[in-house]
């Protein structure tokens, strides 16, 4: 047993730590002399148009500014005037897209208070009384600014590492251990900040609470209800996150398949050609999208596990007599987060990336050693911690469980998360057979490809959802609910290292995308595509990570509902209950269709401009592009389109309890999760593939350039890839939240749909 | 009340009307006079391929063989010889697909000969004695020889009726009207044929049941197990359903994939040029898959809703108690045999379809007014024939009902079907804005017009689902399991049209196809043209009847097979349930990749084998494509791929039930059911929509051909029907099959599920 302060210390050291390790990379990013012209050029009159995207010749030329020259002066030298020049080019790109992003979300932001009040209201008026309403308003509007600070931190750093990746990246000797190292350590600031923010800020929540809402007396009701008021982070989180995730996933995939469109189908570019007007506005896009919306999209997973935990735990008189049994789920974040950060010394000093195949393994053996490190931790914490024996109640039954029965359950998850990595990484990195086939059906077309690639998306569901099952299965035998809300924390528990491989990915992309802009050697973007090809994979795996935890989450609050409505059973033969089902198992495609359709408009309206830009550059060969423009099309895109699918969210489970009862919204929750997992599942991994099959085919490893099909081959893949696109970067991520949103918005308003207010079409 | 002959008399008598029905239509099919040349030229020693696709030249003869030659000589003009060689080649063409059909199915009904002996085997073992395994064997074995007869005849129809489809196209005052109706009366024949056969099968399997193995004495629990018994002619016939869909699936989109891409897409051609060795199989493809496929699926429907209602039934006392109200659910049929014979009239001739716009519309009201007429037939007939009350046993429930909420059910699944029919008409046909859009967005590119028609199958399923989910809580809230059954009968009562404007599509198709073989004026190919764009939407219609009657009927056998293992509910929130919700929605997803994959594989042999007949054609101007090489490869393609998915759905439920028992399994069908259906509907309507909207951009409605973006539109729009091929006409439809198969193999192991030997794993 652990005493409360030293629960207390332990949980605020694990948090301190994680800040302190982030800081301490971000204090590593900044030896990167690229950021150090990041300050002089703010008042350049000179437009972006002005100084990248010119075509240059092979000029030597020492460099000046510092002593060792030697290597910089013969990578850079393909670039026109000198050293400072790409320096002072970098940063510019590098601000061109942070001022993009930084707009985006701005604007996003501020639609996001005027809903946040809105929403407010609602809860105010719709929670029970006897709860507080204030208590839970409180905390939502402390989840959503929360995950609002996690997206904008993650946004500020990507940008700040972008341009760093690049620059380290053209040293010939080094460049791509060095380039990859900042990459990583890129993310991992995003990783450790996120999830010490959150442990730190549920702690404050829950002791703010202790104090002030539960006073002097109090009994275990009340502290069940405390919960359910601090479910309510969960809720801003998860809201903000999904506006995150499908206005980041519109923009970003508006401004990518629109320059994939009229850039590289139509005039036969590179991607990320200079000549291409939407090339910021796609490196905004991976910012805004991947980086910001993956952030509050875990950052939400972790908030929702926690409570769920919490809420569940609350019912339990053993776990309630002590501090440490009952923050136990924030311990095991905790603990996660001091073994994270051992682990992530592997890939920064101990691995050292100097081969392109080792990029990949480096990541992947994050998870791995991560995983095994955590087994033994969180086996002993498990045991420490909690009591022996412990019951639960549900409805009338005594649930019993024990404190190794509490770690197989923590240990299923944690090890699921590493077999749905494996299986991600397997179908969409080409290094395996399944995308080498689809790279494979390029050579028939695009239809072939097409197809291949939704078969094997399809194909990928089938390990991961028997992961699911047999966790699910197991942590239900063991521990009930509280069992399925350990596995989401198992899982979850290296969630800074799944964040930091995650935020990778955008940061190697846009160096990629910077040393294209200005015209590097082309061993330069082979190195920063061999880290982005890993890149998608990462995502890929990150997303598998995101999916997994979302079902686990959306369970164990799906149980946390049940709970709440006072019902002990859902029955499906039952009319209420079978038609939710079967309409909920419709929502994840009626997202879906929403979020592509937008994405399509959008990328639309993208290539109309794209077209316009090259129109002009052809009449007057002084014409630069107007990069700005696509930006602007994109965030006005991506901010309209937004609302619907939005609304649709938000509103199905809230109309469906108060048209038809918490019975049907129990039906509603079990549809959207199994039908929204394997959605989710099969788009990113679809998605995934596309994009590395055209990477493979790019690498020249099924035909050479120089031979004749290339062209076509190509042209097929990047086809593929494009209907990828919206797959994996907006509706597939966005069917999460989808799947976590609707669960912790029936808990939080479960107490409305079971009152007489709930259910008025049945009754 | 119907005395117990009379009963028997207006079953009996609607069958045969069905049977007179459709020969008479034959009758009506032989006065067109192509099919008079069809005998002799079996032994004619000329090849297919040195008659059709000669290049030929303007021509005026006479007939000299019939009297009214006028028109004729005017239109047939533009072929070689003489209107001898018209109807000579026409013949001709209709025979090679004709031998092509007929070879598969032999070759596929072989396969499946082993396999209903292994099978019958497997149920010999399984079934528990009591109920006396030999009548489940027998059942299934019947239903199964059913089965293969109903595709058999479907096929031999098809392929009789194709020629003379094309030929009573020729004419330019009647052409349209005529070829319409040729089409639409070989449909006829499949759809009254299939039904009658259908209902005086069960009728006699009834009667035969009853007098044998109920014998003198018996109880209720006897009635019910000779009902379990007989459920094995539904499994018989879903069964065979299950591998003529996937077989068929494979066989016909690896032939049109192929065709489309090393013709269309490669060379340029237009769709059934004859130069493209791949044609014939095409229009093998649509015969055994449309045509053999569908015939099956929905007769497996049609034998497995009655069997659900009869097992449900059999619970009933008050339902037991006289023959008319035992066997209202055959009566059902009865009476829609009728109602369809009086409304195909409306088609052949009150209406009158002399222009293009009055196709669709013709086949439309066919459903709208059975629809209206079947309303009040429904009524009184189920006033006359169901007791005003009666009662069922769930376990240790009383379930009460009425006739008239009977009725209710009845007219729910009914007109469900129809809104059902209405939407996807809505989202597959050009008149209308959702494929309009995505033609429109073929203008930037195959990508766009996939994500675009992705977005339009998702969107799509919104409204069936809801359609469905109100008429099963309607039906289950009126008559609990009894009521989905009939529901799902009220939806399949108009089967004979339904069947009938399915089965019209793929002839009119073909008949396409021949037109263009053998090089008839472009107009008359507009004409055929016309009537299969509004194929491809009744065919849409068609999947989504099978869909929503699929999902009924699914749900039905849910239910009997949950009355059969004794359980009284099925509660999700338990481990074993959930795990198998969650790998049952996982199942289409699994299903879906085997088949697309399949079809992929195929169709790149097929791919490689049309190329090297295209480049020896170069090379050698007097070489003649060799079609039969073609057909070779799509029938061994397709049986050898069907048998992987075949063993997946057939093996899952039973071994889950093996080793998890019937809780894991109930929480299989649901997940399989919520599922599948929302991937089947959006397969189906995504690739409805892709091909029409490739017919609009042909029909010039976006671009005129002379415009010099028209080619790339055209080619973007034929990646997307490429991709919406296996899609809609694999993968979809055979995921009805999933669903309707898992839950009567369930209801037919059942009882071995809930044996010592069922669940072994967790007992």
């Amino acid at each position: 047993m652990l005493g409360d302060e030293a629960t207390s210390l332990y949980i605020i050291s694990a948090g301190i730590l994680g800040l302190v390790f982030g800081i301490y990379n971000i204090m590593m990013l900044t030896r990167v002399p690229v950021g150090e012209a990041g300050n002089y050029h703010r008042n350049d009159p000179r437009y972006l148009k002005d100084i990248i995207g010119v075509k240059t010749e092979r000029v030597q030329r020492t460099n000046k500014r510092t002593g060792e020259v030697e290597w910089i002066e013969e990578e850079a030298g393909l670039y026109h005037e000198n050293w400072d020049q790409v320096v002072y080019t970098l940063t510019r790109i590098s601000q061109a897209v942070s001022d993009g992003a930084r707009a985006f979300l701005m604007e996003e932001y501020k639609i996001l208070t005027v809903f946040i009040v809105i929403f407010s209201v609602i809860i105010a008026v719709l929670v029970e009384e006897e709860l507080g309403q204030f208590w839970t308003v409180f905390a939502f509007v402390l989840g959503a600014t929360t995950s609002i600070a996690s997206g904008y931190i993650g946004m500020r750093v990507a940008v700040f590492s972008n341009s760093r990746c690049a620059y380290s990246a053209i040293n010939r000797e080094n460049g791509l251990a060095n380039a990859f190292i900042v990459a990583f350590r890129g993310g991992a600031v995003l990783g450790f900040v996120l999830t010490s923010l959150g442990l730190l800020n549920l702690l404050m929540l829950i002791w703010l609470y202790t104090t002030i809402y539960l006073g002097e007396e109090y009994d275990n009701e009340d502290i069940r209800h405390m919960y359910e008021c601090i479910a309510g982070y969960g809720l801003g989180g998860s809201t903000i996150a999904m506006f995150g995730r499908v206005g980041g996933g519109i923009f970003t995939k508006a401004a990518d398949v629109g320059a994939d469109l009229a850039g590289k189908v139509e005039e036969g570019l590179e991607e990320d050609d200079p000549r291409n007007a939407a090339t910021i506005a796609d490196n905004v896009g991976d910012n805004v999208g991947d980086i910001a919306g993956m952030g509050s999209d875990l950052f939400g997973s972790f908030a929702e596990s926690t409570c769920a935990a919490l809420v569940v735990a609350a019912t339990s008189v053993e776990l309630n007599s002590t501090m440490c049994s009952l923050l136990y789920p924030l311990l095991i974040s905790a603990t996660g987060i001091a073994v994270s950060f051992v682990t992530s010394f592997f890939a920064t000093n101990v691995m050292k990336v100097d081969s392109e195949d080792k990029i990949e393994k480096t990541l992947k053996y994050q998870l791995v050693i991560s995983t095994v490190l955590l087994t033994p931790a969180l086996y002993f914490l498990t045991l420490y911690v909690l009591p022996e024996d412990f019951t639960f109640i549900r409805g009338d039954e005594v649930i019993q469980s024990k404190n190794t029965y509490a770690f197989i359950c923590l240990a299923f998850g944690l090890w699921s998360g590493l077999i749905i990595g494996y299986v991600t990484e397997y179908f969409t990195s080409y290094a395996y057979t399944p995308v080498k086939e689809v790279a494979e059906s390029c050579r028939t077309g695009a239809a072939t490809d097409i197809i291949y690639g939704l078969a094997l998306g399809y194909l990928s569901c089938i390990i991961p959802t028997i992961c699911l099952a047999v966790t699910i299965y197991v942590a239900f035998y063991f521990a009930s609910m509280y069992g399925i809300a350990l596995a989401a924390l198992g899982m979850l528990s290296n969630l800074a290292l799944a964040l930091a491989i995650d935020g990778y990915g955008p940061i190697s992309d846009n160096a990629g995308g910077m040393v294209e802009m200005i015209h590097l050697k082309k061993e330069v973007r082979q190195r920063t595509d061999a880290l982005d090809a890993a890149g998608n994979t990462t995502a890929a795996i990150g997303k598998g990570f995101a999916i997994g935890s979302a079902a686990l989450v959306s369970l164990a609050l799906f149980g946390a509902f049940i709970t709440r409505s006072n019902m002990t059973e859902v029955n499906i033969l039952a009319p209420l209950q079978f038609a939710g089902l079967l309409v909920g198992a419709m929502l994840p495609y009626a997202f879906s269709a929403f979020t592509m359709k937008s994405v399509g408009k959008a990328a639309n309206q993208m290539v109309i401009e794209v077209r316009r830009q090259f129109q002009e550059m052809k009449r007057n060969p002084h014409y630069a592009p107007e990069y700005e423009k696509c930006v602007q099309i994109s965030t006005r895109a991506a901010l309209k389109e937004m609302i619907l699918p939005g609304m649709m969210v938000m509103l199905t489970p809230i109309i469906t309890g108060w048209l038809f009862g918490p019975r049907a919204v129990a039906g509603l929750l079990a549809g959207i999760l199994v039908s929204g997992v394997q959605m989710a599942t099969s788009s990113a991994n679809a998605g995934g593939a596309w994009d590395n099959a055209k990477k493979y085919i790019e690498k020249e490893s099924l035909v050479p350039k120089s031979s004749p099909q290339f062209k076509d081959i190509k042209a097929a893949a990047v086809t593929g890839d494009t209907v990828g696109d919206p797959m994996k970067d907006t509706s597939g991520p966005s069917l999460n939240i989808l799947v976590k949103l609707s669960a912790i918005l029936s808990l939080v308003f479960g107490g409305f749909f079971a009152s007489d207010w709930g259910g008025i079409l049945i009754s």
